[in-house]
């Protein structure tokens, strides 16, 4: 029971940033109030699954009334703790390092990229996006004195281990991983990978039967 | 019930590509059996949860022994449709896009991109990871006449739904959508959004506790 509590509400986690983006999108316009129902509409899911997941924020709609959308967006921020502003580090400064840094949503969602790092002496002390290329070496310290406590990895499998240890040397403790392997970090580290291989299984798995038959 | 199953199988979708990069490594070693604690303990879930996902494809492992590590790679590629090939087209050659193009995981997984597309003067006729950029207004009738039908959308919010319609007028009915926008298809139509937010989102609620403590 534990476990389906788990992914379920992983899963409600997950759909959080699409409410958030919708709710924008509807005080934009003017509107105060907003159904579960116009919501499920609008995001292509179930009215039900949409008060359970709004639900964890801890907010509840008004029966036959719905949400004050000012409020909601408050409470998923909240919940999220994109209210706040966390300085991040990102370290590979390849295609898909460039697109992140360049990515603005992460700043409404209280992340800030603050400096890139790379080992690439081509890269080094260029500016992409805005932000500085460093060298990796310069990490450890920098996370220190800054007080740094997220880092971003979009090195290669075989480089993304080795910066995560620099990462957890410099103190940052939650790590954000885009390379295709598991790392190995001391107990009380949070490393989430975002795996794009499981966004193309779950494609393949739906399309296996569209398309092959 | 039936919402409960759905997205503990769709969890395990997800994972099945961390379980297919660990079996062919497993392979490359020479080791023809591997146990669910081995392989729980090296990615770091529950051995009861490894053997429920990989039953998903099919395969049980015999007590006390393992599974068989070649046989389980067939099942899982064979499950995701990893083993066939399908060709696809990429619309919006940005950072990411280009991140996407030079990712060489993907052919492993069944899935070549072809071609790019772009509306950008600079970039039509470029290369880019040795695949051509075309302009976007060939898009339909190339599709048609290739019988491609996957697509990836890297655009920003605000084309991504101009760029869904010219994939499916074209006959694409598989979409992997990057942008940060839920896209509007017709029935029988697949398109899933891959949204970088809801990884942030996650690490973030990880993180709120941890570093806001």
């Amino acid at each position: 029971m534990d476990k389906i509590q788990r992914v379920g509400s992983l899963a409600s986690v997950k759909r959080l940033p699409a409410y958030l983006r919708l709710l924008m999108q509807i005080k934009e316009v003017g509107r105060d109030i907003v159904s579960s129902n116009y919501i499920a509409e609008k995001l292509k899911l179930d009215a039900i699954q949409v008060r359970k997941d709004l639900a964890t924020t801890g907010i509840e709609g008004k029966p036959k009334v719905g949400y004050q959308v000012s409020a909601l967006i408050n409470a998923i921020e909240s919940f999220l703790g994109w209210d706040s502003n966390r300085e991040a580090f990102l370290v590979g400064v390849g295609n898909l390092g460039s697109a992140l840094l360049g990515y603005e949503g992460f700043e409404a969602h209280g992340m800030k990229i603050i400096a890139a790092f790379d080992t690439d002496e081509g890269k080094i002390g260029r500016q992409i996006h805005g932000k500085n290329v460093l060298p990796l070496d310069k990490l450890t310290d920098l996370a220190r004195r800054m007080n740094i406590k997220m880092g971003i990895i979009t090195v290669t499998a075989d480089q993304a281990q080795h910066v995560a240890n620099v990462m957890v040397a410099g103190g940052i403790e939650a790590i954000w991983n885009f390379a295709p392997v598991s790392l190995e970090v001391p107990e009380g580290i949070i490393a989430q990978n975002e795996d794009l291989s499981s966004g193309l299984a779950v494609l393949s798995v739906k399309t296996v039967r569209l398309l092959d038959s």
